[in-house]
């Protein structure tokens, strides 16, 4: 099943998509809904983010050849992370599916995509087993962890490099059926593949993630966690289309727009 | 004024404190209110987080004593922040007043308090100056960035040692009329004072992080940022109490509990 969040006629509505139509919810996925009688064409509304989370958790640095090569290109030797430690990102920088990434004026030519598996929590949660933990997971969309390489050096914290705003690209839908072992994450910058890997090459898989977190921490319905990239992403310019796509779960496409340009 | 959030009759509300009642409204103090007949004894009502904010922004490191003091216990040299680069907490951590902090079995003995002035954002704004900034804060409450040390070392996030759950108190209320310049915050454990500091002695000001933070993110209503604490905080342990106190704000007072105690 595939949920859509989206706006028309002035509404925020969730949806379920059926062909290339989404038949309108009374209610939502997390709390419950019943299907109305409403039908629209996909093409005919305006898609959101599929949840604005209470707690936007990211792996971070977690596939081995990202870890690796990020790490040579800044003379570093490369310590893979010996332990699933989530950490986060903010709100502020969510955008949809189609919407614009604006580059600030003063960003630095290192603006680069990171293709992300997401994991969007359903239930509420504490202490979960590893084997049970992915049954809290009602579905997986799409994350854009755009980066600008100079800041994520430079500053003592990630909050420009990662979280300026529209640096968040999430979606396009929420999907509930998904192989994650047959899954392949294809980043495309202008319809030309600059990356592509097995979604599930991950240091520490989900379960293991959502386990972990899961001793200290409350997990939400709505909350979504950000599973990390694999790769050397490439740079990023005004008038780039950039495309990540998930088999099984769709395709994230954003517009590149630099500010003053 | 005072803005207190708090359950009574199975409902959330806002209301307005006046002595030792608070007269609830309807709508709240960043879309709207209007004033209702309903008022209740402040004793009779279960305070609330004053606000859950879309994105929980921390100064963190923003006193230079506690950065140096820091720095010593770890045998390390230290480094005052050059820039204004604000950091994260999560959502999950967050507890009222007079709720318990719960301390998880496996954390060790250097679980801390930090008493922070935290400034809580009524109106959205982008790219705001320095002067201007202060405008677009509706008011100030107290937050207590709870921290396990040995976790804040060893983990490669702060996800544990500052966002386990219960690890954010935050209130009593939100306070709108407020001098931060005549302030003061102490800290007590049990009744004896362990920190007392000039609340404005930061590194960097309020004006100064939610100027330079407007330039590349916008802030909406309900966020807050947690502005640091000064000092080398004490350990607590099950059974203590720990109060926050900031001149012209209020008290935030949470008692201890460590699970299998």
């Amino acid at each position: 099943m595939r949920w859509l969040r989206y706006e028309a006629d002035g509404r925020e509505s969730y949806g379920i998509i059926e062909g290339d139509a989404v038949v309108e919810v009374k209610g939502d996925p997390f709390a419950g809904y019943e299907r109305t009688a409403t039908r629209r064409k996909l093409d005919a509304v305006k898609f959101l983010v599929p949840v604005v989370p209470k707690t936007f958790y990211a792996a971070g640095l977690n596939y081995a050849e990202h870890v690796t090569e990020m790490a040579k290109k800044r003379g570093e030797e490369p310590k893979l992370p010996p332990e699933a430690d989530v950490g986060y990102r903010a709100n502020n920088a969510l955008i949809a599916h189609g919407e614009n990434i604006v580059i600030p004026k003063d960003a630095g030519e290192l603006v680069q995509y990171e293709g992300e598996l997401v994991a969007v929590i359903g239930k509420q949660v504490k202490h979960i087993s590893e084997k049970d933990a992915l049954s809290c997971v009602l579905g997986w969309t799409i994350g854009n962890d755009m980066s600008e390489r100079t800041w994520q050096r430079g500053d003592r914290t990630l909050w420009r490099a990662k979280n300026t705003d529209t640096f968040k690209p999430m979606g396009p839908w929420i999907e509930t059926e998904f192989d994650l072992d047959a899954a392949e994450t294809t980043v495309k910058v202008n319809g030309r593949v600059t990356d592509h890997f097995r979604t599930n090459h991950m240091i520490h898989g989900v379960a293991k993630f959502i386990s972990r977190m899961s001793q200290y921490l409350t997990l939400y319905p709505g909350d979504v966690v950000w599973m990390g990239t694999e790769g050397t992403p490439a740079n990023l310019k005004h008038g780039d289309v950039c495309e990540i796509e998930i088999t099984g779960i769709g395709t994230l496409r954003n517009p590149l727009v630099r500010v003053g340009m």
